[in-house]
């Protein structure tokens, strides 16, 4: 047999230091050797010394060389360092610079003996790990990314690594761990559901059709009858997921792919049980964010989710708005004066606005049971048992309580002009025992690019899908 | 404005106390009111008392109603007790019993007064939820489920209330936990990568078109290449998300959509950095099910994951199993060998066989450091920086170092007789920088079907998705 391979790999110096991150290096003792590892951000060459910024993933890391001066006074040939965006390994000294970010940078060793890069620099060594970068379609190293968006859309891969676009997306992750932890906490269960489907979820239209196996299948549009009949088994489940909605238009807050923060719980009284499981959720996932440090990197500020979200009656929020009475929904400008309404007068980013007219609700949405018109069934009630949260204005999450009883599906989907036997397998978890139940679904796109104040989605998205693009 | 509605919503009943969950009745004090809520698993009725069993999310609870013996000492009249899988409400009080499941039980409430069931039983009073349910396609209550697999699928929103099928997801769940805790401990940062794209991520065969607005799409048969980019901005990263494979095949280890846990790192020094992070990854999956005791509950063993896994070279494994030194792959008898050989000589449930033939990897495969064909280039080199982990002798996780230079990318494409330019937006991360890196994916069902000793992955796998299945 061949010989084992050292495992974990060892350093190809065993005397080399272990890896330092930039993060770390204000802790670390000045006069310490130590081994960098990242890409050059930034490299100026002054007359006689080079400032390298080093980029890894925990922050930036200043690095300087000197160049040796010569009779005259002034560096000869500049000193070897890689350009912008390659990869490299440097091998330094921690010195204490007042003026230096972090009160730290990099110099040459302690004793210039050790130096292996041969050009007589007394600066640090600075190794490439891959070939020299080609200069990048986006400066990476100016505070603000100035490009337009397509630019930055089409070089994403690149864009990205600028820190500012990266802690847009720390606020992302750390918006999904605050979600997880919030709910692994309070006894839901993670679930994973199918995303192609037989049928449309809730409606024939916005599907992407898919050729499956020589049969039409779709993307699904939601986890909604899945995490129903998950409730079933667990009891409450969430779902982080992609969700596919083929829009037709071409809009600053909609994607045809996007990530859905589904949440879903039975043994409900009604849709205010959600509405408080959903401030629980948001302040997790505030929480999270502030203490990632991204928000704070980013200069903005982290909603304070209060205690209890103000409520509006659909039917009160049209009167606040001053629109018609017979309105079927709420317009951006109403979201919007819904939004400072609730800053003014509660202080609060968010307000959630309850009893959506039932037309405008899918048809497994639960009728208002607070205020049902006289004499009618559930189907005939005006108002229903669901809610939007406006977070700045801005619709970010839908939701509400369902219906639970077999014969009230039936008859809502028959009311549509549907056929019951086409959702078969969904109603059959009805048929057996479902308790009330309800839930939300949180757009985690519209969620950081509220919280960040970027205007479109696609600001905070990698690689965001829409009617016009599929690539990168 | 209409009146505040309660929020969060307040019992219907004021006095009513809050509701008791199944797994805390034994540290409830005998003698306690307690209110109940969830299905129930099994009624069973005798003379003069009928036992319910009630099933919540965290387990069961014995309910037992006594009835009104007549003056022949025979009970009379079957209480009322709702058919199984009904949602009910009960309300009744604690009392010891050592026979009962956890010691205790819930009998009638210590003043009958209080009672509003009105039946004139001595019971607890329990309270539908909904319709009374209708009898399941499967029997829940017994022990084991022993329906057909075809059944249990067909019917899989009721079959998975089953507490044996549903300990099965809770190790799914734990594991998904176990997989992330490791990898944010380690500064990781979870992605997420579109599903949607415009070009086959591998190859051309096996994947779903999709009709994107009109366009030919492709749904994502790994996040391979944007997890690579990604690299680029956060150097470590891990994704949680569906993949699509259209296997023509119909085999117990393969879905048309499964759960792949992705993960990749940048500033390795080959493969065995992989599998370092892969080793802890796997030892946090396996804490984390250790922890949620759903193994316990099943009765199966969490494996034991070794500080280092066994590793043979794939030329050796060849060997070992008896195989011709020329076989490009594994068979599945081989990887069973090497499975049991890894139990007898390191009592390993794991092994890994590293450097697989380039030739059976993908273009973006790193080729061995350790051994190359001599006078050879990175393309002509025969075996790879890549691995398999087998667990209990079955294929689990695929990984390895992926290259990393621009040149190196366009020749192992051109000399896949393909086109650099069909790549051009994946091969820019390149052109701009990118460290040594590699990573692996871990698939969820495999893993779990593994674990709790499961033969097809279809009996892990709530809605599993294969050629001939697209419902429920």
């Amino acid at each position: 047999m061949r010989p084992p391979l050292p495992y974990p790999s060892t350093s190809p110096s065993v005397s080399a230091p272990a890896r330092t991150l930039a993060r770390d290096l204000p802790s670390v003792p000045p006069g310490t050797a130590v081994r960098l590892q990242g890409w050059v951000h930034r490299r100026r060459e002054l007359s006689t010394v080079t400032f390298l910024v080093l980029r890894d993933r925990t922050g930036l890391a200043q690095v300087v060389i000197r160049t040796a001066a010569g009779p005259d006074g002034v560096g000869h040939g500049a000193p070897d360092v890689p350009p912008e965006e390659t990869t490299v390994e440097v091998n330094g000294t921690v010195t204490a610079n007042p003026q230096a970010p972090g009160g730290v940078e990099i110099t040459g060793p302690a004793s210039a003996g050790t130096s292996d890069a041969g050009s007589g620099e007394s600066g640090p060594v600075i190794t490439p790990l891959t070939d020299l970068a080609e200069t990048p379609p986006v400066e990476l190293w100016r505070p603000t990314l100035t490009a337009a968006l397509p630019t930055l859309l089409d070089h994403a891969a690149v864009a990205w690594r600028h820190p500012a676009q990266k802690a847009r997306w720390e606020v992302a992750a750390a918006s999904l761990r605050g979600f997880r932890a919030t709910l692994d906490a309070a006894g839901f269960t993670e679930v994973c559901t199918p995303k192609l489907v037989g049928t449309a979820t809730e409606s024939g239209a916005n599907v992407f059709p898919v050729d499956y196996f020589g049969r039409p299948a779709y993307l699904a549009q939601s986890p909604q009858f899945y995490k129903q009949q998950l409730v079933g088994v667990f009891e409450r489940v969430y779902e982080v997921g992609p969700v596919f909605r083929a829009e037709p238009h071409d809009t600053v807050r909609h994607l045809a792919e996007y990530r859905s923060l589904d949440v879903e719980l039975g043994f409900v009284r009604d849709h205010r049980d959600v509405l408080a499981v959903l401030r629980d959720v948001l302040a997790g996932m505030a929480d999270a964010v502030r203490a990632s440090g991204a928000a704070e990197r980013l200069g903005v500020e982290v909603p304070k989710v209060p205690d209890r979200f103000p409520v509006l009656h659909f039917a009160d929020a049209l009167e606040l708005v001053g629109a018609p009475a017979d309105e079927p929904d709420l317009a951006p400008e109403h979201e919007r004066a819904l939004g400072q309404w609730a800053l003014a007068e509660h202080g609060s980013d968010f307000v959630a606005v309850e009893g959506y007219p039932m037309a405008k609700r899918p048809f497994y949405t639960h009728p208002e049971s607070a205020h049902p018109e006289p004499g009618s069934g559930p189907e005939a009630s005006r108002w229903s048992n669901s809610f939007d949260l406006l977070f700045r204005g801005l619709e970010l999450v839908t939701g509400g309580q369902r219906l639970h009883r077999y014969a009230d599906y039936v008859a809502a989907i028959e009311a549509r002009g549907e056929d019951p036997a086409s959702y078969a397998s969904y109603l059959e978890a009805f048929r057996h025992g479902m308790p009330p139940h309800g839930g939300f679904a949180i757009g985690l796109e519209r969620w950081v690019a509220r919280l960040v104040g970027a205007t479109n989605v696609r600001e905070v998205t990698p690689f965001p899908r829409d009617l016009h693009r599929l690539v990168p």
